[in-house]
């Protein structure tokens, strides 16, 4: 039989597919199961979304432009204005989600064996596309007992190379929620001019800022015009995860001419799906408030209600719909499996993602856990007290010493 | 200002780009454009599946499983199975369109600087989804002459070395309009279980065989279940491009669970084009018979009409809906764009596309060019007179020599 790449062999597996099993016992035991442990939020999509494809008189679904259909490209413009970016059509290419938008990015700047620095815990996914566009993934380590801020320069100044093309944040951050102040940001800037890097920035949460905290996009930093990418995505922003509609956003030119040559090779971000996000841009700013509001309800039950369990440590995230706590057991990854295993309350038990898939370096992050505030309040409430109780009856739980 | 990578520097643009600016100068002139240079059938789209969006109840776009809805994957069994290929629903992911299902098929069996060996010429994107992945595409030559028949083994065997992992095809042949023979494909079958390599075959095409020629899929070759991967895709067959909805199929569950990491990290294909997808599999063999009715019309109307032009010679095509022509012109380059610059016939011109970028040979294909049937049979008719008249008009053409 032929070989496996040792790319496709090195692949890493989703954080939670260890899990699946496990949550299918409980579902098989007739257990309801909250899963904190998935971004899927339940908020609807705008109706325009749905209207739009519904009432188009498409008669042949065809290709669009590979860099997206034009008036979507004007409109996003438009969106951009009103967030305080201002970029022209030809600043943004529209992509199959966020996830081609950093494929893109990766395959424009960097080549086999350079490096990318980010801040660990990141988005596990970053690892699987670091790995397709043969890219090394350089952490370094942003820790829970500060609220996951920006690592000190000198830590990233310590991890570059000449290999090293790029710093790469979430901002707002998945997994940690953490989101990053103007002075943390101006602090990137400098060392990206310093030494020349691309910054990228994943800005795919920019709406979910809480408690009249700021979202500041890399595209505003004065100077830093040539180095930043920035990285978007409809998906948590109008609840549309399902669209796979992104965009890749830099006044680099020569970033974006790169970026086109990959675009053209896979003809056209999806048609149906861009006629939907199109419409989507409509959506007025009370959509976004309502949404902040009840996120921030959400956090607030999950994230005190944690803090009020003995051992539990979770810093209050301002941004996203994330928290990672740490949590007094002997192994995160064992905590979780044993609540859909054999933990039951009341039938319900609740699915949570180890964190350690979310950290770079081994070791890192093995008593904590994502946690993801997408459910209704009752739910969230519920599974809180599911967790405390869990805490105290779970063989490994440090309590017991 | 930071470098952009060398994969990006060498990525290719479409072999049509440089003739964009001429096509919209022709356009600036108001002048009409037959575009014989690209694949988007003008054939519409079941309807079927613009009202299965049309009447969804979606609330919230959703992820889909990142294989792809279950009931799709189980749809797709079905149709496989009507076309005479068993498989089972774990032997296939869903995919965005044909373009993600090579880009998984690579990344999941060749490592950089790993080589796969196409016969050229060949659908273009494959150098930039090789580049991509960082793979070497090595070319063998097929000849117009042959009518770009299978080239002999021995050349495959003259290019295999140790880094060979593949041998790709696309059957029914973009841009080459090629259907393999069964002699053929056992041929390749045999090469490819001497060196224990796999074969990859593009079959997006495969509802479109003429003049009663069978498509013989490399899943139907018995003892080859562990080294077939077959990309597929909706674009053509239901007239869906802009849907972005593919497939990678192999029942070689190390293939497929290795795809599966990359698919999961890439989260779900779209949502809305797999609904519409799915309903497109009602489809009936009518739909098909009256499609390949057209375009054996089209194609007869324009391969026979090339051929009837003192100096031209293309080979009638049995599959896809392309044809390759030799012209009798300095550079079918400089003709192609002096088409569009200068030529006109009653108000008309055509726009075509060189094939030397569908050539990795350097040199290859200098005075050929590719022609895709997908417009009605007056504008093919009309576009035959275009080439004609500009032959002997052309100042470059060999018909004055």
């Amino acid at each position: 039989m032929p070989a496996i790449s040792i790319k496709g062999l090195t692949m890493p597996e989703s954080p939670i597919r260890k899990l699946v099993p496990f949550a299918e016992g409980a579902k098989a035991k007739g257990r309801e199961v909250y899963h904190l442990n998935i971004g899927q939020p339940d908020i609807e999509t705008p109706p325009a979304a749905f209207d739009a494809i519904k009432n188009s008189s498409l008669k042949v679904l065809e290709y669009s432009h590979s860099a997206g259909f034009p008036s979507y490209r004007l409109g996003l413009v438009d969106y951009y204005a009103k967030v305080g970016i201002d970029i022209t059509e030809d600043d943004l290419i529209v992509t199959t989600g966020g996830s081609e938008a950093i494929l893109f990015a990766l395959n424009s700047i960097a080549d086999p064996d350079d490096e990318i620095i980010i801040p660990e815990p990141f988005y596990a996914n970053y690892n699987g596309f670091g790995i397709s566009a043969g890219v090394s993934v350089v952490p370094v380590t942003s820790r829970l007992v500060d609220e996951f801020a920006l690592p000190p320069i000198a830590d990233f100044e310590s991890l570059i190379t000449d290999r090293t093309k790029a710093i790469m944040i979430c901002n707002p951050g998945n997994p940690t929620g953490y989101l990053y102040t103007r002075e943390e940001l101006e602090q990137l800037k400098e060392l990206a001019l310093k030494h020349d890097l691309y910054l990228i920035a994943d800005e795919v949460y920019r709406e979910f800022a809480y408690d009249d905290a700021e979202h500041i996009s890399i595209l505003s930093l004065d100077g830093l015009e040539e180095h930043a990418i920035v990285i978007d995505s409809v998906s948590k922003r109008y609840s549309m995860c399902g669209a796979r509609i992104g965009a890749i956003v830099s006044r680099n030119k020569q970033v974006m001419a790169t970026a086109m040559k990959f675009a053209q090779a896979r003809l056209s971000p999806p048609t149906l799906a861009q006629i939907a996000s199109e419409a989507a841009l409509t959506t007025g700013p009370e959509y976004f408030t309502n949404v902040r509001e009840e996120y921030v309800k959400r956090r607030d039950i999950l994230v005190d209600g944690l803090n009020s369990i003995e051992g539990v440590y979770c810093p209050k995230p301002k941004g996203a719909f994330y928290a990672v706590a740490s949590l007094p057991v002997d192994s995160a990854e064992r905590f979780a499996q044993w609540l859909l295993s054999t933990f039951e309350k009341d039938g319900h038990t609740v699915m949570i993602a180890p964190a350690e898939g979310f950290y770079a370096t081994p070791g890192m992050g093995l008593n904590q856990v994502r946690l993801a505030y997408v459910l209704n309040q009752d739910a969230l409430k519920a599974s809180v007290e599911i967790i405390r109780e869990a805490l105290r009856e779970y063989p490994g739980s440090l309590l017991h010493e």
